[in-house]
């Protein structure tokens, strides 16, 4: 970390902040320049927040040299995270096609919608059984009841279940049932949640919160791998912005700065980033070709029944189409979709 | 509800919404315009989100009538909501200031910076023993051992204390020790954690997200009105925008506007909202000018050393004096300061 | 335009409101529902502000059915506009690549520039004359001595070139050099400027302000279109958000949104749009798999000793790799890259 | 300007960056740490960008230790820089109120509003003429009509007149005119504009562009004092934030933040900062409470038939209850109101 003051900081304001850094366990580094004094605090500063050092008289500006997260970087782990999921693998050449309703709404709706998906082209299946809503008059989500129809549909079309997780209360249930757990955007900075999902060994989807910094998302990754938890797949669902034309502002530039600096695998979600079923495709080629390793689509088989999301829902044959302009992207950049697993059962 | 059709919305379409309104439980009233049709639904529309008729075919615009949120509207509680704290009311004419460090350190920390916000003219004590922080590698709160210096600082200042709430795992120990429960910008959408607070009876200070928009406040106020505890107070902490030069931007704006939709108490949090112990007064003076009906300000007798917002701290004696300038903005208000309770006791 | 009243407003209020509409030109059409009356103000409306009918008592929104741009808008032009330019269309299946340096620094910078976008494969050369700079002391650009190197860089390749015009007074001057006029984010709203490029019968290239929405965008089109000039190109290149890990965040929403809204070419700015030349060409992929007609790309021979830009500039050979890249893209999506020109004059 | 160099840069690119410095015509002050190196560039740094080291292999962080402003830097200029109107001045203890009209309508509209407005209390007249309005279907202005209803304005109230300027082309009509230059927040960055403004000794009220930071509103005045022109007055009017209940953000951090950097009176605009009549008061205070110099206020006899801004126009008797609200603010921070010239000619 690099504390420079201001140009006319006392020699005594300076030899405070150096008995800051050593309190602070790091070693000190002076240098008295022409126009500001440069004092280096060397050491395992990622632990340290730079805030410690910023309120110090005569201390002009302190910048981190090394990143704020450790466990996230590609700095000290530079191939990709690469981990499987059931039947295929997310972080690898393979692009991961994650499809599925907003909320679970009832036994024939998801496991006709989960059949539709996987025919076209899906590798997992997503679907909300306990729903943020911003209204507490607005449908709450099916619980258990929604997860058992869940794994229903994972026997049925051999696709692994992501569902999200809105506390950890929800833990243990959700452990016997799901296969990814979702963090969603609102939660993002549920630090005890993100804490309790690092004990499990269960792979976490962990979505960007409305106005949170890609750093952000990357220390809040920092909480999930602290606790020895390796599986975490980034998302990217929109940020909010100005603009009102769409629900959020796809930020399509956090897809290669996060392959940049992390090696972890990045998806996007075009239904939440754009609210419109009209956009969706285009935003999901773009994703592709900006370097993502996967999607998550809201796909509902009748939409202007969805209980949830339905303006921002695909049908299925518009989701099989999706697929297919998706494909052609990720071939041109020498990448393939990853293969749907074969058929478990398919009596239903 | 007024749904808007598109101009070219065909007869099919329209009876497609009507069908939807009904079977969300809402009468239509039809108006044929010359360049559209708008379809009333009417009924308990603030239960059903906008959303529902938003994606389907033909419809260009769903826009409400009545708000979304219903037990926090001025509406249908045009007077203000007045509550008792310990000592003192909030809602009422008189301004409440709330004060204290970011994190309770230690017991003498605690019981220092206690006494002498109380001299300085402070209502009530704030401490976080529970931190959300960004890193996991940061300092994240005393614990119980932080509740019980709070408790004794309480005892001998005779202030009530407010102490931020981060999971609903934390409630059943915090009951037996706080007075207000404090929700944290990070959490306003955690509705779990809302609604276990709207089951017990004791005030929740409800902080707004870094991007969560006016009527999204008050919507998550309406998770705690929903269980039944009527003591919400709102506040503006400043939001996230392009602006570098502070740490958030303070939407002075939401002051009147908050006190024109909601008969809740409104206070503001000059300290986070510019993230500049240089500024807290000027935003501070702001908001009582607004119309604001309190403050939550950070104090630490000792800046340099606090292990977290030392930044933003001020110092005792700043402090002293901002309550001095606030006084007299509050006086050409026709307000004033909430009086100090008496000392309970001062064996300290 | 339609009139939603408040649901208390009065039978004067809306008799008031019923005047207003017809002294704007406008005919009535009243719809008194059960919650809200509802006013349609049917005629020319896309003319009339919104703000006329805003601010009167009892009214509670107002909603326009009709857009308020017109010439831009694709309900009145379905079909794409397509242009020609020198020797190459733009809007139509071909994807346009305008490369060159963010300034013209000097005559063998431009020419040697010029050559080598050439053949990496762009179709018209950019290089900025007259520069907005944020600081006074800064580099403001070489003037008409610019233009002329500008003009031999022209010859020499056949590329047209496109200039950056900052105020009607440079119009004179430039109309003799430039093929097309670029107006840049900061003149977005510059009326008077867009004003006197819509008497030109020359193509504009208009950039996307920081902080303007996608409608804002396309009503300063209308003004350059209601002028008669047809040949509008709009250009998102980033806008401005709380994320500072890029230097502007590339709405990349905005390229399907604009393409279903308006019939004009839309293309985009990888370069300012990220700020760093290492995350130019994924964003220039995604841009064209998105569905833009065109990029426009910084290119510099030494990026180190670029007097503006820098960071965001590719070197020639790179910006050779992105073309390459770009083309699977456009052939992925069934499109091609506009072929570049036969050479003209090799003899530099 | 402090140089800082990525953890890994090798002794060539450390060396690259001293030839840079050297050639920009600074000194260098080298700096080897254990973590990182660090290169001082020192002299005459605020006229280079920051942008010119950038870019540069094995930077990583270029951090600026003087401000890119000079001219209107508190740091060479510590006192409040005063400067007269016309009966009065700006920038000292007294509070400086304008009022008016958004446009110029008619002879009796501005003559009625301006004794209304005087008499209520301000001390100038402000009323736009040349209108930027988003439409180019929207009503533009009077023009030199409108100029000469507000020099008969002038005259019989004694007001001086400030009125915005979008374009250099129309300088020398206004010159004739106007005792204050406004420039628009969409004019902000037009440089051209800035620097012929600079050439003017007429006052100039600069108002902060939509996504516009402090520094670039810092770096724009600086454009006019640049040229020699001395008065420059700055204006907060709300910056663009995803909050949609008001029609801007008002940053109220801005005013103390902005008294801190800079010696140049600060005033705010409520009327746009809020766009609603009801919030205009509220912020007025605010504004004055949080240290600025003075408000500009949009007023019209009839808000309801106003061409524009009637939303947000208070009427004169409102205004008159705004003028009497913010002297008590005003007195209880130790200050007051400019007073009233006495009247010139009543004759009307």
């Amino acid at each position: 970390m690099m504390i420079i003051m201001k140009p006319n900081a006392t020699p005594e304001q300076i030899e405070h902040v150096i008995q800051h850094i050593k309190e602070a366990g790091l070693n000190v580094h002076l240098s008295q320049g022409v126009e500001a004094t440069v004092i280096g605090a060397v050491g395992e500063a990622h632990s340290i927040p730079t805030e410690r050092f910023e309120g110090l008289d005569g201390v002009e500006v302190v910048k981190r040299i090394t990143q704020p997260f450790k466990l996230a970087s590609r700095q000290f782990h530079p191939e990709n995270s690469i981990f499987p999921l059931d039947g295929f693998q997310i972080g690898a050449n393979e692009i991961v096609l994650i499809a599925g309703p907003c909320s679970v709404e009832s036994r024939s709706q998801i496991l006709e919608t989960a059949q539709a998906v996987r025919e076209a082209g899906a590798n997992a299946l997503r679907g909300g059984v306990f729903k943020p809503r911003t209204s507490p008059y607005s449908f709450q989500g099916l619980g258990e009841e929604g997860l058992e129809y869940l794994a229903e549909a994972r026997e049925e079309t051999g696709m692994p279940i992501v569902v999200e997780i809105m506390s950890q209360t929800q833990l243990d249930l959700m452990l016997k049932y799901v296969d990814v757990f979702q963090v969603g955007a609102r939660n993002m900075q549920n630090f005890n949640l993100l804490r309790a999902l690092g004990e499990t060994r269960k792979s976490v989807l962990l979505k960007r919160g409305l106005s949170a910094t890609i750093e952000e998302l990357l220390m809040s990754a920092e909480y999930i791998l602290a606790g020895g938890n390796k599986q975490v797949i980034l998302c990217e669902r929109g940020i909010r912005t100005f603009e009102t034309a769409t629900r959020n502002t796809t930020d399509i530039n956090a897809i290669p700065v996060l392959k940049n600096l992390t090696h972890l695998p990045v998806i996007l979600d075009p239904s939440h980033a754009t609210g419109h079923a009209d956009y969706v495709t285009a935003v999901a080629r773009a994703a592709i070709a900006a370097g993502a390793d996967g999607l998550i689509v809201e796909v509902h088989h009748d939409p202007a029944h969805a209980v949830s999301d339905g303006k921002q829902s695909l049908r299925p044959e518009k989701f099989a189409d999706m697929v297919k302009q998706v494909r052609a992207i990720a071939e041109a950049m020498g990448r393939s979709i990853a293969p749907i697993k074969k058929p478990v059962a398919v009596g239903w």
